[in-house]
């Protein structure tokens, strides 16, 4: 039984506390997290489980892995102190938004060897998986042309533009994961293309809210990403892989199988609502993955992943404001 | 070239029209139609197309074969004199409402050797040829259940129920033949049902405008057809097979393949409106093939395929009003 | 916190229990399993589990509840010991076979008054809710015709018939009772026809394999079951209601959202493999609805609907055997 | 009834004149085809059509519009004889594969102001344009980002793009005056990626055989292109519009509407396999509007439109080979 310690009781936190306390091999062990009122309410919900300080969580010797899902600005020192006590470390992505930092603190994580696992969730969608699984089995021979459509319901507040790094590193960094991750390569070139169609504040605050991206690999595969922050129907999760033979897709999951014809048409329900629906398996396969790793498994998605991502993402915005492709 | 008296210029005459006119081996000769007002409204969209009575026509030396759209009750008629004048016959069904007078007037048919199709139009749906091409490569193994829903759009007149011969004898007839067409087999028992829940009229008719008909067949299979004078949403035309090793479904027929999403859902089109749309290939597809008999080949459907399905409505109201079982 | 005691450990009682375990106003306080072996082995993956005898489990104030997951024949003696112990009742489907029995347990039930949910499990399937809903709402006016597949993906070895009460009392009896609580209605008369198509071994022990059961309710509505105990492609759940305005359709659940388009056509994922997949958060579901019973809530499906259905099973069989309709 | 001179009796050559031949207000008057054995195999089909030459047909007076199916290079001057003849004219795209003799072309069409239709089959197709109405209607909004999906079944010979003027030319321009035509604005600015995953022939050819095309237009929409000379699973010709409030998307036509499951999934048929197959709708009402046209009516795609095409097809080579965006 692997004890551990939850940084952060938010949205997240709460995703992983229920994979945490119903995987047969992890326990929920204690909870840090800064706000009074969220840890009242966490620790009535998990009696069972209690509070810490860093430093404490860090120092209990009980504690065998952090899973960190505070704000994005701690997780750099919390992946230093844990690896430094000798934790192993779940981390919810990004590392840090300043690549420096990043390689800093892997540095540290590669120096102390413990298990590190990146939260990139959709890497555990059985749906992705089964595409994958359908690509290395060359159902479609040699791939040629992906494309990944990845909307949100609807957008964040604009301030939340601020803290999040910009919606290349905040939002896309997902899907240029996934390019990464299904074609099995690192692209050579990136070129991208932003506006402002959702919300004008968005752009006020110097971010954008649409976005295309366009990678090619050293195969002369491409991958092209398409980015929304609102869809007007829910979360928009799709891909596709066309390749020498055929193509792959991956449709989105909707709320239910109920279709309704009338003399409107033939109504179906829209896609899941957002992530915490849409990817509950994949949070669920991820944890016990994770469980997996600190048994002494590879780890499927490493700081290594993290770091490129967040490479392309700098890289994306950069062809974005020169207006051309940039060699990688 | 095979010259063509048209018996009938309503809504099914013009469809033929057309595909007569269509055909390069057909020629729209002659149009026999009593009401004036049509038959002029008629031969200004043809006007190479000359008005005759039926003894001229019957008489014309020209004539190679007639096309019998005109009301039900001058059909058995017509035949017979067509028989007789040694012309080849295409005839929308039923041939008769009564089955004496269908077994009479096919006698002459088969004594003058004449070609002779019965217009049973879903059985050149390529569709539904599809789904019968599927079974007979054994991609389900042996059926053992069928499944055919047809629901008109909306009810017609509530009148229209005296000419039709009730709704067995004038809908559920052309899922009666399909069903013993794509099974290939001839039914050993029939069990129906029959309400009303669109029109109370129909019901005061003495007429119904639900039904379920259930037919076993000597392999062991059964097929079970769902009628209903209103869908609602357009013509609904499914049929399913279930065999040894799966299954084979016919879906409908869209308007088009637009698909909206937006916050109530994802909307596609409703199936094609009615018949005319539904079959309209069917319909050109069933004049070739007429052609092909006019040149001596073998008609697909004859005029027995007509009587059976005729004598199994009939065993479907004697079921549903003795609320049992009736072998065949 | 309510603590059960949970009778057997099979398939069934395994599903039930992580879900007991899940709930966080659950506890699952014991098991009681005549099998050594099955016990150990559950007792290995649930270590706080006591393991008690029938006696003990009824005897323990400590248990508030009890879910009975064992053999068919055991359901009522345990239903009447647990009734009689005062202890809340949740009891898979059924009772028991006989209709007499089920009466005189089902009159000890109300005499006690314990709290008693029967685990129609498809009652709390999201999807069919879902058309409830819509259905509830007018979505299609008042409903007409009811259509209802239920297909097992293989049949079980023909020996299960003699213990399973054969096909309707077994399998049919989900549907009889989805038909009657989608529609709201207790039918007036049943039309049943069964054939072998499946296994021969099944027809040799005095069973069907396919299925056919066409009930008509006081409003005029009809439903119809479809039932095979061999589908070749998964788990086939589907349900249709059509009414005056339109249709409600719940398709299948499939294994995934891949699509592989090639030069062989567009295929998709099979529906989920079995009744355990497919009804995973059904399952799920129904336990939060028994905890609701345990705090005072009106259970969804009561005694009353198990022996409904257990009715129209035999009524089904009746009429088979009759070949005719059988008024109710 | 218009008198029709067909030019060019290939492929798409038969396909007009099957169209031409079926609407009551034009006529196949004559054809122009300088390969005697073509022309024979022609007209015995049409015993009707004269055979002529360029000049005979450009001054018989009888002849009121030409159909212009010729070999490309043939196109302007026909064009421009037909235009100084004062017939009518409907051509095949595209007009030049030189920007400066299309525009030299246009300006002596638009000097004789003879009707002119340039024959972009897809603007014509019912299921774009139902896409279009929507879009009109309001239904998502204001668009922020098309996709169009167009993929060929197969690669012409490598040789062909020798003739063709290369990918972009031939084949993308369809695409992008569908861009600019469904969104109703022309580009900004253009950025174009292509590679060669098909035949390397095609590579020593000069072209390329995948293409992705974006363009942003003044409203800020974008749109993105992607082009494959070849699909694997027929002719992928897929819209998608994301606006304000949700998404229109245009899915493939398929073979039929049979489905297959068995334990490998679910099967349905392949897309429609090219654009004879798939644009059969549209070739048909593209020459109801050009009767329209002939009648008075404003052509629905002009000259203008093909130049705007080929000027952007030009531009996304000077964009692909520049690897940056290219600002219109």
């Amino acid at each position: 039984m692997f004890n551990i310690a939850l940084f952060g009781s938010g949205r997240i936190g709460q995703v992983h506390a229920v994979n945490i306390e119903r995987n047969s091999e992890s326990n929920l062990y204690s909870l840090v997290e800064p706000n009074d009122q969220y840890a009242e309410a966490f620790c009535k919900q998990y009696p069972n489980v209690k509070r810490q300080s860093v430093e404490e969580a860090m120092n209990d010797k009980t504690v065998d892995a952090v899973c960190i899902c505070s704000s994005t600005n701690t997780h750099a020192n919390l992946i230093e102190l844990a690896a430094k006590a000798g934790k192993a470390i779940f981390c919810e992505k990004p590392i840090d938004l300043s690549l420096e930092r990043v390689h800093e603190c892997l540095t540290t994580v590669e120096k102390t060897k413990v298990p590190f696992l990146i939260g990139f969730n959709r890497r555990f969608d059985p749906h992705f998986l089964a595409l994958k699984k359908a690509l290395d089995e060359q159902k479609i021979g040699k791939p040629a042309t992906m494309v990944i459509t990845s909307r949100d319901p609807a957008p964040a507040p604009a301030e939340y533009s601020k803290s999040s790094g910009g919606m290349f590193k905040d939002m896309s960094i997902h899907d240029l994961d996934m390019a990464c991750f299904i074609l099995g390569e690192k692209p050579v070139s990136i070129t991208a293309h932003g506006s402002c169609h959702v919300d004008p504040a968005i752009g006020e605050a110097g971010d954008i809210d649409t976005g295309i991206i366009v990678l090619t690999f050293p195969s002369g595969a491409t991958a092209t990403i398409f980015n929304s922050r609102r869809s007007g129907y829910g979360y928009d999760q799709r891909m596709e892989v066309h390749g020498e033979t055929g193509m792959l897709q991956v449709a989105n999951v909707t709320e239910s199988q109920l279709f309704h014809s009338s003399k409107n048409g033939i109504e179906s329900t829209t896609p899941l609502y957002f992530f915490l629906q849409r990817y509950q398996q994949a949070y669920a396969d991820e944890w016990v993955h994770f469980v997996d790793v600190l048994k002494g498994g590879k780890p499927r998605c490493t700081g290594i992943d993290g770091e490129l991502s967040l490479q392309l993402a700098e890289k994306a915005k950069e062809s974005m404001e020169q207006q051309k492709t940039i060699m990688l």
